[in-house]
């Protein structure tokens, strides 16, 4: 039996339920929503283990929608080693001021420091971005840079305040997969440079958040080493593991934890690994069809439309 | 008759409701929550006027609730010019790099080029920061900088997707109070310079955002010229009006709905006048007391306590 997979779907009639989908790849309904499963997931997990056997519906006769309706999205800035370093050349590129293996050694080492003494980077993302995995997402007319960002996503379960690094695995119910597509002409404000970076421009457009197909427990994914790959029309842009991450998952909840209480259906996105349009200068273009997949979690589908 | 007041209160046995308040200082409840109301805020006027001199229960048996439950909440950054000329200078004077006046006139010659040319900053806020404006507010243990900064929210009425400035207004229901409470030492991330801000964990710890006491309808209220006056243990520390704005209540309702479909109850807040804790060297502690009030919106006050 693989591990189990909890999703929200819609059928014919638009009428939407969370559902199991079995080893046979139908789905069998259950009775309450996943943010409300969520919310007591030690009781409802044997409970789910028991249908999964039960008969369902095909699940290529209904829609894949958001696995979860998330409370509050924190995000996860710079959290891959080979993505900051890869990013700030590009940037500076742009700018040609400074040598490339100048930079590139420079930045390494901030990561080093950040790593042995630092604190993880979070922003926060709009629920309202969260759009299904499988779902067109439409370019906004204020952005001619539009990128990918492929992350792992950790999904509370049990609540999480001020909760120790050690312990913080313990409030994280679920993993799915997220794609943090990013304008990344609206990410630095050149006007303001004291402000930095505006995320809620860069971020939060509509369907800016691909997420699922399906939440994964926890107890089935080990999250330091997951694969994750982004092919871009067939083509593989992004292929890294977790393992290049500065901070892990514990540490970025932990954090998040530190300043508000994390609530179950909340998630925690963990960062985008290296191999971003911005960095192979190949951004998105109309017709462009995304294919993300993490180890174990299942794949996502998103193609691009025109404004 | 004063302008309409609607809120969310709590009787003596913890039932939630929302009312309006009567000019005799007493509560009439209305059948649906303030978020409902304003989802439905044309037809919902002329009624909640008819009822304006219904029977109601004494305001002073009840408990002041947050008068909304916002869905989403953004925030302007540097959008008073003279706060932004102080908070600049004080962090200056930290390092102590630059003469005061050359960095003030720099600064001032920045906000206006950006009230020419530029758009407004705005940063996404956690609904989950929200408290009552009567709540004490607890000074979170990882902060040594806790500063006030009382703002107008203007709250959403009709959805508004991609609204011009000029009929930006038309979007905005009513009108409240917010205190946006800030731990300066954690604005800037002086170790991740190109990142800039942090507003994830300087604006949005428990309680951070005191709220109220009620909702104005927008017909009632000039955002243009309203006063804002913060005093802490009856010292006045912020006086100013919305007329030092960069941009206004319709620019900054603009350029939200750029970027997301702004929703009933969906609160835009508009930026700190000057006089804040940092710029007046004298930050917050465990007993102070602050007043907040706007001219027209009414008051809040908060307690500060020890971690």
């Amino acid at each position: 039996m693989g591990a189990m997979r909890l999703g929200t779907f819609a059928d014919a009639s638009g009428r939407g339920f969370a559902g199991l989908v079995t080893d046979a790849e139908t789905v069998v309904e259950v009775g309450a929503s996943t943010r409300e499963l969520l919310a007591d997931w030690d009781r409802v997990l044997p409970t789910l283990d028991a249908m999964s056997e039960a008969e369902g519906v095909p699940l290529d006769d209904l829609t894949v929608l958001p696995p979860v309706e998330p409370g509050q999205i924190l995000q996860s800035g710079a959290n891959y080693r080979t993505h900051v370093i890869d990013l700030a050349a590009a940037h500076h590129a742009e700018r040609g001021n400074r040598p490339d293996a100048e930079l590139r050694a420079e930045v390494a080492g901030m990561m080093d420091r950040r790593a042995a003494e630092g604190t993880p980077y979070l922003f926060i993302g709009l629920p309202s971005a969260v759009t299904g995995p499988s779902d067109d997402v439409v370019i906004p007319p204020w952005t001619q840079k539009f990128d990918w960002e492929l992350e792992l996503a950790a999904v509370i379960g049990r609540e999480a305040f001020r909760v120790d690094r050690s312990r913080a695995l313990d409030h994280v119910a679920a993993y799915t997969i997220a794609n943090d597509l990013t304008a990344r002409d609206q990410v630095f404000r050149r006007d303001m440079p004291e402000i930095g970076t505006d995320w809620f421009r860069a971020k939060n457009g509509p369907g800016f958040t691909p997420l699922g197909p399906w939440l994964v427990p926890a107890r089935d994914v080990d999250p330091s080493d997951l694969r994750l790959r982004l092919e871009l029309n067939g083509e593989v842009m992004q292929d890294e593991t977790t393992k290049d991450m500065l901070f892990d998952v514990a540490a970025l909840v932990a954090a998040a934890s530190e300043i508000t209480p994390l609530r179950p259906g909340d998630l925690v996105l963990t960062g985008s690994p290296a191999g971003n349009g911005m960095a192979l200068g190949r951004l998105l273009r109309a017709g462009d069809v995304m294919t993300g997949s993490i180890t174990g979690l299942g794949t996502q589908t998103t193609r691009v439309v025109a404004p």
